[in-house]
Formats: structure tokens, C-alpha cells, sequence
């Protein structure tokens, strides 16, 4: 199981290449919950989300064999990005498959960090399986998504949290394969077990909560616009660690989390994709148990698309004098 | 004149309280103006603009009896949520004017942010008169928009962008009363002269750019939408500045600023205020000249508001497909 020492020594290979982001406390936000809110901006990070500090340091631990044959993986999201931008980083080469008529944008993105991108199947567990396949054949290194030199990555961020304020009570992750939660869960209870460590997914794709809730491994149905939420199928490794460590696991409505997107753009004038507005939504139903308390929302990513933002704004014709 | 020399001493001041912004590259703004084209994210700090690293340097300098006092200034934008920030980091009281009819959500930042915000008079300009009679009569601080300390404190964003890019080669900066394009010209000329730096304006709202035209100080009209750029009549001190140091000063369009909103949503993920994109509508213009170079965009803020945000977003339909 990971630690807080494992955290520790990620830092050096996650600061080379980025900084600290902010921890900002918002007035507005803090009125809105009935306490003291601080958002942790993981949005504000090289391609826009949290998993960067995972790529970071799982490839400068790359062996020099694993360096050559470059590195394999599948994803249309945020982890893609992120091993793209580290293997740029370090030099090494990436492929990484998406299924076939994956976001334009996204493979757009990934190329443009230099990224290989396969299109491969219908779907991205196809996708997945089949590069996995080419990677053992190559003999290059497949990247999981929720690998241990991963979470030491993105544990970073949890220590930036408690560094910044060491007073924090609480502190919500959004879920989606569960390193973010897994990687604060441990920093946090190492340093301090009172600190509440609150995960948060979509009802509507509740996989890895109702796992947690049952104590053994459930798969379920996903249909949520929040991808970075979007896990059919619980990660065992991550399970373990939420099930020793996590205090609260709350399901919110993926409208819950289309308003919070466009509170939080009223309140931090900052763009957050679904999952990184989802630790507000949980927030908002936890309101009774946080009166008061020092509660951090993790903004762990800001990849809304436009067709997505305006989707959200149309939810709402509210004008600014109401706010 | 303002120095690198008074930057560096700014320094101290500035990251007492913040940390330094990202320089990011994007290769989709890259391929657009056939350039390599970075973003310093000033969004990033608190408040959301570049002001407040000029507040925090101004009021670490002030004398025991102006803390005593307080700061008195006048705003409805950035420079008052600015000096409100750095007011409270340093326990000092603020007190802002703002005409009657001042959007509610900036008053409520401010006063968010621990600032007392009084209304006063139909527009701006007899609000900052009748605060600067109270301060005077109260033995009070009163804050211009374009004081040196400010400019020192504002000019640690451009030793940040030389520091994280020293073969930077031309750098965009959006101007409104030109605190920001000043000691950006002051940093990147002293520390290299082929430092491009370029000034940009609305072209509803051209004095600045007129009067450094002219060699001469003119008002003009100005009903541009960005704020953050917005000013009717020239200040003499930055006009010097400009005058002994900028390379090109050039006017946009109101109607290219919110596509350049649009296009750092769609590329960068980022929200800019009008005066934020400012610099990438500059860049487009000035394509020819900028191929192939090595361009810092400056980002100067992030406050858009929704219905700003709903008003661009309303210009275009295109599907994300399409990018």
C-alpha cells in the first residue's frame, strides 16, 4: 500500500517539470455551504487536470529498457494527456489508443503533446485490451490507470493542501478510478487521522461508491456526462485503500454537477469539467455535516468542452446582477 | 523610471503571498498563428488579474500611519479586488468607491474579500474624485492605477516569463492604463533589448494606443466590452515609459477580442476576460510578422462574467467536432 513517504518522494520528480498549484478561498463559495471553503485549482496544471503529477513520476521511473520501448496506454480523457505530456517531458515515446470516433479534441491534444494516437474498436475497453496486446508483444511498458507510481504522483497535490492549511478539517475528491482519493486518503491520515477525506462520484455511474459501500466489488451501470467520473468497473488496488482509509462516499446527480460547474464559474470564474465540480455538488448535499468546518473542494480538472460548457449555461438565464 | 532593479526588490513582497504563474505552451495556438505560442496565465492568481501582485507591493511599502489610515481608491474591476486582497494580507483597511449602479458581483468580491465599497456620483471618474477628498480630509492613503510601487510589483509576471523562457522573443501585453505593458518593457529590455513587447487595445477604446501614436496625450471615446481595458484618458507616467520603450502598439477590434475568448476556451481550456484575450487577437493580427517566433501571450485576467461568457459563446455554434 502506498504511503505518505512514497508521496514524499514523488515531490522531486513532480517539481521538475510543475509547479504547486493554488488553494484559493472563496467568499462566495464559503457563504453558499455555510463554511470555510477553499478550492484546490488542479485545473490550473499542464493539460488541465490532476493526473499529470502521476505521469511525471511514473515516468522518471522508468528503467532505461522501459525508456526505449516507449510507453503504451489507452484513454480519451485526462490520463492520455497526462502520459503524453510526461513522456514528452522525459523524451520517451508514447502510443496511446482511443477507440474509434473518439473526441476530435482530445486526440488533437494528444498529438499535439506528441503523442502516437491509435484509433482501435468500439469501445475503449477494446481499445485497451488491444494495445495492451501490442505492448507486451513490443515488449514496451502498458500504463494502468490507477498504478502505485501513479497515486505517489498525485499525492502531491494532497500534501500542497495541508502545507497550505494545516487547520483543514475536511477535504472532497471526486472518484473516478480513485487515485486522487486514495493519494489524499493517505497523505492526509498519515499526518493527521482527523482530517475527513469525503470522495465524491456520479449517481450515474456509481461503480467504485457502491463498491466501497458493499465491501466487495460491484460493477454498474455508467452513463454520466462527467468522464472523468465514468468507471463501469471498480479498480481493486484503489478499493482496498478506500475501504482502510475513507471517512464519507457520497453519490451526486449529474445535474448537481452541472449546477455546481456553473456556480463555480459564478464564484471562481473557473472553468471546471464534471468531475472537478463534482467535490461542490458533494458539498452542497453534505451542507448539515460541514457547518462551519474547513472544508477543500479538489478541482481536480477543468476539460469542459465548449459544446459542453454551453450546454451548461443554457441550463441557467440568470443574470449576473442576482449574484 | 521604474527598474528591474525595483521589480527584483518587489519580489519579496509579491511571493510572500502567491506563487509564480504557469507559461504554458499550446500547440493548437501554436498552428494558429504560425508561431510558438506560450500563455502566462495571470488568470491564475487570486482575484483573477495581474493587478494584484502591483497591491501587494504598494501596500508592503506603506508607512505606519498610512496603515493606520487605510487605502482609499476607486474601481469597480481588478484594481479594486486587488488592493481589497492585499489590504487584508496585510490587516489594513480598505475603502473603495464605486458609482451607483456598479455590478453587484464585483461589489459583493470586494466586499468578499474584507473591503468596505461605498457608491458615490453616476460614473467612475466622480467616484475616484470624491474618494480622493475623503482620504485627504481623513489623512487617508489614496491608491492611483498606475503608481510605481504597482508597476514594480506587476513586473515580477515578466521576470517569471524570461525566467521560464529566456529565448522568448515577443511578448503580447494587453494595455489598459499600462501598469502591466510598462514593466513588462522595463524587465525585458534591460534584461534583453531583442525582446519584442507590444501593447494592445480595444479599438473602442484607444487612447492609450492614440496617444502614444501621436507622441502626445488624447483622450478618445471608449465603449469597449473588456474592462480591464477600458480607459478614456491617457496616464502620463506609463505613456512615458511606453514611449521610450514599446516596439509596436496595435488596436483590435471588440468583435476579434470575444472571438479570441472563444478561441482560448476551445485551445487553453482557460476563461479570459476581454482584456486577457486581448493579446491573442493582437497575435492574430500581427501573424506575418510573428512566424516562426518564440511569443508569450499575456493572460492578463479571468473575471468574465456568465452572461459575458453566455454573449461569446452565442457568436458560434460550432461543434467541438471541428476542432
Amino acid at each position: 500500500m502506498p504511503t505518505l513517504h512514497d508521496v514524499i518522494a514523488a515531490r522531486v520528480n513532480v517539481y521538475l517539470h510543475l509547479r504547486p498549484t493554488p488553494l484559493y478561498r472563496y467568499s462566495g463559495l464559503s457563504e453558499l455551504i455555510g463554511a470555510q471553503v477553499w478550492v484546490k485549482h488542479e485545473n490550473h496544471l499542464p493539460v488541465g487536470a490532476f493526473k499529470v503529477r502521476g505521469g511525471l513520476n511514473l515516468v522518471a521511473h522508468l528503467a532505461e529498457q522501459e525508456r526505449a520501448s516507449g510507453l503504451f496506454t489507452a484513454s480519451t480523457g485526462n490520463h492520455g494527456q497526462s502520459i503524453a505530456y510526461a513522456a514528452r517531458a522525459h523524451g520517451v515515446r508514447a502510443t496511446i489508443a482511443v477507440p474509434e470516433g473518439a473526441n476530435p479534441a482530445k486526440v488533437a491534444a494528444m498529438r499535439g503533446l506528441g503523442a502516437e494516437v491509435v484509433f482501435h474498436g468500439a469501445d475503449f475497453d477494446s481499445a485497451r485490451e488491444w494495445i495492451a496486446g501490442i505492448a507486451s508483444a513490443q515488449g514496451g511498458r502498458f500504463v494502468g490507470p490507477t498504478e502505485e507510481l501513479l497515486i505517489h504522483g498525485v499525492g502531491t497535490y494532497a500534501l500542497e493542501i495541508i502545507e497550505d492549511l494545516p487547520e483543514v478539517e475536511a477535504i472532497i475528491v471526486p472518484v473516478g478510478a480513485g487515485s486522487g482519493v486514495c493519494a489524499t486518503a493517505i497523505v492526509a491520515k498519515a499526518i493527521n487521522p482527523a482530517i475527513q477525506v469525503i470522495g465524491v462520484q456520479s449517481a450515474q455511474a456509481p461503480a467504485m461508491q457502491k463498491s466501497w459501500a458493499a465491501g466487495k466489488m460491484l460493477s454498474a451501470d455508467m452513463s454520466t456526462v462527467a468522464e472523468g467520473l465514468a468507471t463501469r468497473v471498480p479498480f481493486a488496488n484503489t478499493q482496498r485503500i478506500m475501504r482502510e482509509y475513507l471517512d464519507d462516499f457520497v453519490l451526486v446527480e449529474d445535474d448537481a454537477i452541472e449546477n455546481a460547474i456553473l456556480q463555480l464559474l459564478e464564484h471562481t470564474r473557473n472553468l471546471a469539467e464534471g468531475a472537478g465540480a463534482a467535490s461542490l455538488a458533494a458539498a452542497i448535499k453534505l451542507k448539515p455535516g460541514l457547518a462551519g468546518k474547513k472544508v477543500v473542494l479538489v478541482m481536480s480538472g477543468g476539460n469542459l468542452s465548449v459544446n459542453q460548457l454551453r450546454r451548461v449555461l443554457a441550463r441557467s438565464s440568470t443574470s449576473d446582477g442576482a449574484h
